[in-house]
């Protein structure tokens, strides 16, 4: 399997129409076992977003996606830029299904 | 909902045998939500845990289960230290279920 964990900070006061965008473009993701957003609770427009897939090519192939497509376009403007970012090989748990 | 995400360091060529005990206390605890340990790829002892909980009560509640704290002895002498701790408040997403 293959994970991510990451920060994205959203243009003041826009995290909220942000993680909107980004649930409704990410909820049908060949591969894609396990991805959840939250909002972080010290920076009022930081968001994570961690992800779980069975391959990294899958990770790599949803960014072609045309709901993908569509959220990076109408999401870009809303985001500030990117904080921490870790890469994991996950290996088991509670909620992992396709 | 609440959540966790934590990064866990263990002693020396023991992450295997700490995710194990990981896995096996953490795996019927009431009002999670999800629960995934995954190995860091850049630090050959470093995982993480990323949980979600119905809420933040449920957590400091698991803390107590007999399984949880079976497995909290078994693992505390493999545990070097821990990392990054972030809180959250998770929004949606695709695996979240009891």
């Amino acid at each position: 399997m293959y994970g991510l964990i990451g920060k994205m900070i959203a243009t003041s006061g826009n995290r909220e129409k942000l993680i909107s965008i980004l649930l409704e473009g990410t909820n049908d993701m060949p591969g894609c076992l396990n991805y959840i957003i939250a909002e972080d609770r010290d920076n009022e427009n930081a968001l994570w977003i961690t992800e779980v897939w069975d391959k990294k090519e899958s990770h790599a192939a949803s960014l072609s996606l045309p709901a993908v497509q569509s959220a990076i376009s109408s999401g870009k403007p809303l985001i500030e830029g990117f904080g921490e970012r870790f890469e994991t090989t996950p290996i088991g748990g509670q909620g992992l299904s396709q």
